[in-house]
């Protein structure tokens, strides 16, 4: 399967028409970030982690994004009922796992999320998916150590299984449903040396999902334009303080033709 | 009513010199930019939520932001707490009523913090200051598409009842007092493509109020700094990105000429 | 005691090699930019305060950062608990004391950590070093007036009685061990119109602390590198928002010709 610039570039221009709300219950380090990000794309972020709120505030969203990088009780409560409440209402849910696999509380709390209320994307990086089956692996802290293409085995499981789309993440993004496996080769290294951008191409999912009804697409829209951006930003910067400056300027200026001459996709 | 340069320069150097100390309980999305937008400007502020310690925080205080962007059950106990210890000790209270009218928890906890506690400022956009007295308008999320004009009605009726100044914001910022209304047009469409600007506004009302003993006249200066501080940045910003990190550097560096070169007000 | 350009960056080296866990229980003010910093320096952070999974994480880091700038009952709760897991590992303990003196309930937190969890670090400004052990000063809530000189002597006690390092930090950064003090004169002023940095500060000796036996040389390398790499940003710095941005660029591009040029130290 492949895509072209054209579609991705087609995407971003709905999320700049539509501006559609992304409702997001997301970790304290990344909040301002992935807002943002959603902003820059042309997105309407919302974030709302009340359980007293979270249901009557998705009515006005068109997808909803879960990242547990920073959890207490009563969030995992907002994060079920928030879930659920998008379910019935039939917008995307995006899972982040954050640190899955690194402590046994959110290895649970992905996995509960999983079964229960069957989220339409999984975003993490190798070690965070292969915890959502995989007892034996252990992460180091939310950075993976393990190899991407150790994890697509994982991956194409959990896929199957709760029919989903799963992306691992890494220095090659791969898209993942069912069998279907779609590679993308954008990003720089020193991305990994800001917080949260993780975080963000699970957001950009989001903005992503609430445009297109393949899920599929829409996650690979999204690393896509992550990565693009991101690389943009990285041969410009001098170091990850104006990487972060220069990755929310460039997904706010983002061209087809940026996508088109830099679009590295493999199927 | 008319301001001057002069005048709106006088308060700036006022902070600058005198660095009150401003409250905030805020949300987290936006803590670290109001954080750095009060010190920017010259200000002191204080970020401190917990019941156990608002009321003895205050004491160092000379104005309170309150904004319910992400709200909690203990939060706003603590917002009560805080906002009833600073109309003890007559220092101004600016409530930011993020989001009202998209939840009825954050409606309710809005108009309960204005019945209660009396704040001098309100500043929202349209759709959250139309949500204060009008149960029929519905907000986009935090964003707002209700015309900024329908709500000065509302804006003067809250003003009556309350006997506080409330602004308006979005292309042109009203600042209603009664029957006054003073109109601002200073700003950049780019600014509504950075997270937290609004919530920055409503702090720099707390360090405005903290050095004038008008509250009008603290949110008008409040504004018109945020606007022309936006517009420079804007101006030579590559996208939403940079427009942030030279926001506050313009922030920090305003000049009496900046102000009178670009000051745009009407009555 | 004398400290050299060489051994400051044979740390910073090691820490890139080495890529140390540096667990952070933090306030959400500062949350992401002392990710940032921990990443910039070469450092992998991990930010988790759930009482639920203090303790695992605990297992995979080298250091662990208690910062008291937003409490709750709960996050005290994890700090202890956390503190009390880190102690067992034989990891260090660096503790910031946010606020000491300027409520009863951070004075009392502060007080607690200290006499129950004994930290190895201890670092804070002069008005929050002072309140950990006399009730007569007052902060100006975070920012302090106090005179550094004035708190060596609090500083001094503090350390011997509860063995470990205490760094007054300021224009003058004080490094005291018992009777040993080290004196280290980088940064600019600038500095202070940036939300944060102090909290980055305390963070910075977490991730020297992780790959340094040496309390006292952690702490010297930490405040040394802070210093530099903010009187480098500052340089070129147009104001408070382009600092932080170049902050973490010279963080991350510190060479040890960098060191070599700037460091000013005095025993």
């Amino acid at each position: 399967m492949k895509i072209s610039a054209a579609e991705v570039y087609r995407s971003v221009a709905l999320i700049r028409c539509q501006s559609p709300v992304v409702h997001n219950i997301t970790n304290y380090v990344v909040m301002n970030n992935t807002a943002n990000a959603l902003l820059a794309i042309g997105a309407s972020p919302v974030m709302a982690h009340a359980e007293e709120e979270v249901e009557e505030m998705l009515n006005l969203a068109s997808a909803l994004v879960i990242n547990i990088g920073t959890l207490s009780e009563r969030w995992i409560n907002a994060m079920f009922k928030a879930a659920r409440q998008a379910r019935k209402k039939g917008i995307p849910v995006i899972l982040d796992p954050v640190g899955a696999g690194a402590t046994s509380y959110r290895t649970k709390t992905s996995r509960d999320l999983i079964n229960g209320e069957h989220p339409s994307i999984i975003r993490g990086n190798a070690s965070e998916i292969m915890a959502l089956y995989d007892d034996k692996s252990k992460t180091k802290g939310v950075d993976s150590a393990a190899s991407a293409e150790a994890a697509l085995d994982i991956a194409g499981r959990v896929s199957e299984i709760h029919k989903c789309v799963v992306c691992v993440s890494g220095e090659t993004d791969y898209i993942v449903d069912k069998e279907k496996i779609l590679k993308i080769k954008n990003g720089h290294p020193l991305m990994s040396r800001v917080t949260g951008l993780g975080c963000t191409a699970s957001a950009l999912c989001g903005a992503f999902a609430a445009v297109e009804k393949s899920a599929f697409a829409a996650t690979a829209y999204a690393m896509a334009v992550m990565g693009i951006a991101g690389e943009m930003a990285a041969e410009v910067a001098a170091g990850p303080g104006s990487l972060q400056t220069h990755f929310l300027d460039d997904l706010y200026g983002l061209s087809e033709d940026d996508i088109s001459r830099r679009l590295k996709i493999e199927d």
